[in-house]
């Protein structure tokens, strides 16, 4: 095989900007914009824990460098930059890197930002990948986690529990739905509507660890609570199907995780500007629930009944 | 155990300053300073190839900031932040991550930086640890590779071969010798010395790969060769001692890896200004070899013999 600066060379080097220097010194140089804040990020992904591993090479890449696009779309930045750690099997060498590459070329292409940088291993276990990404905001206009106010509306984009019910299909534990899988294997990060919502909304995150879990880190930040209607929660036609035919499927929806949609909170006086900057930008919103001074987030099912929530979002430990 | 929040919020979260939003939002918030570049470089370490897994959490630690801190050195950067991604094997956990924290937080004090965030996931096979470094230079003033010129000295901090003989130690291939496996557990990051040499130096890089490649890498960005004689390579006792004893350690030497001492080209009339700076800074530097127009590295012994040099560096593949 090759050695680990032809490897850069051929598979990761055409990706570069010039902030990278062509990949070819020991760091990447930039020159701060004027005005601007650099938002960073730094999601870890690790083979038999986010994903397979026998997933498609650019599928694997994509999803990576998604996830921490999320993460950059829910605090209103424009993505710039990213760097890549790669730990490396032995399997995966020519024809896997070649189409690693092209999933991570796709992806920046899609949002524009460039490889800045980065370190390829061996590794002795399973493939590890580790993405720092920057963007940039307007100084000061950062989305927050922590600005959250009772009166809020609670909105979240697109559908949630698709790709929670399509780690079950592939786990074999509901019957196959390829739309779902298609949300577990390739997030849509909502970059161009993060930018937008910038200035309309007084807290953000994106949904990763479930939407209940993601929900509490903003309310917890900002000192409030939440109360959410179940019947308001946006699901597709595949996940209706799916809880409708099993009610037990039902904390997928709002606890599952993978899910890479944005959560915010919306004064009042916005949501109307904030409806029509997401159908500006094609993307669907719900309006989902209502910030609340007394903490604690309570899930309502259509009844009026609260729902009793024991699933609270993926934890690693 | 306690959960993914608990634990960053028990062990990391001390860590943090105040761009890192105390490690509760999704990502970091820079203000760049005016007239700053800023220096990122990202480097991963992976139980079972760069360190063994069953060394003192602390070491640990202390080694993946400083290596990620020798590359910052080598650009005369000025370190200001880090983000840590964290793979984590189920033995290392409370004890573990106790000490892990405590070896960041003695070499982020050292050298006056702080964790700005990253990710923390549960691994199913060892122990794998990414991080990103960023430090700053005056606007244009990054030591770069790509600027070395026939005739310029080269320099190198420091001695070289210790960690690679320490290696050997601790390999039971070498007797134990307890300072050099000092040097393959805890490299010195040369960042004062990194930033004095600014402006002084056309060419820099830190030697991690072996003095041989790092130099490589120098030469080929530069267009340029360089000779390099052997009687001068800077060598601690017991490294004299081991080589003295068995010629074929030579090559562990130039070419061993994870020196992180500096390789810097010099022009002439600089020469005394960078010795002055490292004397200022209390860093020993050798003046090994010249830079010349002929591409190439040459290596020769005290009878002006060409050495036979196979061993370029460390290939991970």
């Amino acid at each position: 095989m090759a050695g680990e600066f032809d490897l850069i060379a051929r598979y990761f080097r055409p990706l570069a900007g010039p902030v990278g220097l062509g990949l070819a010194d020991d760091a990447a140089c930039l020159q701060p914009e004027a005005g601007q804040d650099l938002i960073v990020t730094k999601d870890m992904l690790v083979e038999g824990v986010h994903f397979f591993g026998d997933e498609l090479a650019a599928s694997i890449a994509r999803k990576c460098l998604a996830v921490n696009l999320s993460d950059l779309a829910a605090k209103g930045a424009t993505p710039l930059y990213y760097w890549l750690a790669l730990s490396l099997p032995k399997g995966k060498s020519g024809d896997w890197l070649a189409g690693f590459s092209m999933g991570l070329r796709e992806e920046q292409t899609l949002h524009g930002l460039y490889l800045a940088g980065g370190d390829t291993t061996a590794s002795p276990g399973g493939l590890v990948i580790s993405i720092t990404a920057m963007g940039s905001v307007p100084s000061g206009t950062m989305i927050r986690r922590d600005g959250a106010l009772p009166g809020d509306a609670i909105y979240v984009t697109g559908t949630l529990g698709d790709a929670s019910l399509g780690l079950k299909c592939l786990e074999g534990d509901l019957a196959m739905a390829p739309d779902l899988v298609d949300r577990y294997h390739h997030p849509q990060p909502r970059v161009g509507f993060g930018q937008a919502a910038r200035g309309l909304v007084t807290a953000g995150a994106d949904v990763s660890d479930g939407l209940l879990a993601d929900l509490a880190h903003i309310c917890s930040a900002s000192g409030v609570g939440a109360n959410i209607l179940q019947a308001a929660l946006p699901l597709s036609s595949s996940a209706k199907a799916a809880v409708t035919e099993d009610l037990s499927l039902w904390p997928s929806i709002y606890a599952g995780g993978d899910d890479y949609e944005l959560l915010l909170t919306v004064p009042e006086e916005s949501s109307g500007a904030l409806e029509q900057a997401a159908a500006e930008s094609g993307v669907s919103v719900s309006r989902i629930g209502v910030v609340d001074s007394t903490t604690g987030i309570r899930l309502v099912d259509p009844d009026g009944q609260l729902l009793q929530t024991k699933h609270s979002g993926f934890q690693h430990f």
